[in-house]
């Protein structure tokens, strides 16, 4: 508790300083936010979830060669991470429209895109991170040409991963928001997939059903919500270790009678 | 009158079938509108000013070898020009934070912008003209990306060619808004400049004053539109010709008397 001490406290995590210079640890939390904020509440378990899910995609993206932030899980709710410059740009990767994109350009929810879509908007909160194009991002200098380079063909390999995973196992990946960051040595940097990958920033819908597994739950008050998380950690054969603690169980609780 | 036919009439002109096959009539209205057609109202003499600014800077452009759409004014509100097939992307190109840049991304108006910026909006006043990124366009095949790089390589040039000519008589071009469209030639087509370059599309200040020339005093009801409009037309040394009839004399009054 006293030992580590806190470098940032965001929406979701926060971030305590690492056990070695050039480390931070992620910790999950419950909490979560729609809407920039406006909206705000708790899903009970999400931190423990997005913790798991973000180690499993993390490491198999580290297999097929992308360079990540992740060095190790800790416990429940937190990980090692090397600490990065981000980049402050959300990277959303679309293979069908939904949410802002339909709502901007009028395009029916669930409607396949031609092909998979790139946007990029401005991280600050207090502007609703706005859509920016690869033009502002040269202008204001938020990231150089050849790390956009870097970012643009990162993002679109770990889509084609995430497809892949995600239809093996029933669901269907309709857009995602990663972030980048600068891991530094002496004055060269170079550019790794920092943040989180979980039913937090994915859109997941079952293949089936079309039922969404994903924070949309509690961003339209479908409810449900950590249950959903759950399912997805589920079918992605992450399911809890025996004694990790009360708050998984209570929330695994009825998926474990086999609902 | 009824020798031709209406194709078009469009918050600021009407378009006119041409008296040959491939050429149009572009009328030029007194109308006025912003924040996409909210607000609504006229501005005296307005259509016969940007029909003579529209001429004069295409006319211009011409001779620096940028393909345009104007083939010779007609009369006070008319000119003739190549009919094209629009491209759905109003090209804003930026030299110094206004507008809606400034509020996107929180940048006070007036500031420089590092270097010259393009912004692309996707052209559908239903969805309020939203911001897109070259991905959207490209993904929805607005336009290809050779048809791209022409656009772009001309909306650096013109607003070359622009800042030169609005510096050299005391203007500082904040920024404007291009149209582009297609002539078809068989089966081939190439980019042309279309629509019409003139203070509703343009911001302009006053080098010395910081006064606005341009359509932001009608959006921000500062008064003095006509004024203003009047004012950038004759620094370019349009002066009204002899009878140009009774609605641009009621207009210039004032500015004949010394103003
Ligand atoms: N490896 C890293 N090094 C430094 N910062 C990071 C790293 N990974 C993620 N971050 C940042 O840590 C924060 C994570 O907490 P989060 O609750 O998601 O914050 P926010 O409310 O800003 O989205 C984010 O601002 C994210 O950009
Ligand atoms: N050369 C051209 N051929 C065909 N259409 C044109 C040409 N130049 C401009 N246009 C279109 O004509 C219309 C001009 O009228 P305007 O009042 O500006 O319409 P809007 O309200 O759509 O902006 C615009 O829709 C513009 O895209
Ligand atoms: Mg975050
Ligand atoms: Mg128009």
């Amino acid at each position: 508790m006293t030992r580590r001490r806190k470098i940032y406290e965001g929406k979701a995590k926060i971030l305590y300083e690492g056990p070695e210079p050039g480390t931070l640890i992620q910790y999950f939390k419950d909490d979560a936010t729609a809407f920039n904020a406006q909206k705000k509440g708790t899903i009970t378990g999400k931190g423990v979830i997005n913790n798991r899910v973000s180690e499993h995609v993390f490491s198999r993206l580290a297999h097929i060669g992308i360079p990540t932030h992740f060095i190790r899980r800790l416990n429940m709710r937190e990980q090692l991470i090397r600490q990065v410059e981000i980049v402050p740009i959300e990277v959303i990767v679309r293979n069908v429209a939904a949410g802002t994109l339909s709502k901007r350009l009028g395009i029916e929810e669930g409607t396949p895109l031609p092909h998979t879509l790139l946007e990029y908007c401005y991280k600050d909160d207090s502007l609703g991170d706005p859509l920016v194009a690869e033009e502002h991002i040269a202008c204001f200098g938020w990231a150089s040409q050849e790390e956009m380079q870097d970012i643009s063909s990162m993002a679109i390999r770990i889509n084609d991963f995430m497809c892949g995973m995600f239809a093996a196992i029933g669901i269907r990946l309709i857009d995602f928001k990663l972030e980048f960051g600068r891991l530094y040595d002496g004055d060269f940097s170079r550019i790794i997939l920092a943040d989180e990958i979980s039913p937090d920033g994915c859109r997941l819908w079952d293949i089936e059903t079309g039922e969404k597994l994903d924070k949309d739950r509690f961003r339209r008050d479908l409810g449900g919500e950590a249950e959903a998380y759950q399912e997805v950690a589920r079918r992605l054969g992450l399911m809890p270790e025996e004694g990790e603690g009360a708050v998984l169980d209570m929330v695994t609780h009825r998926l474990r009678k086999g609902k």
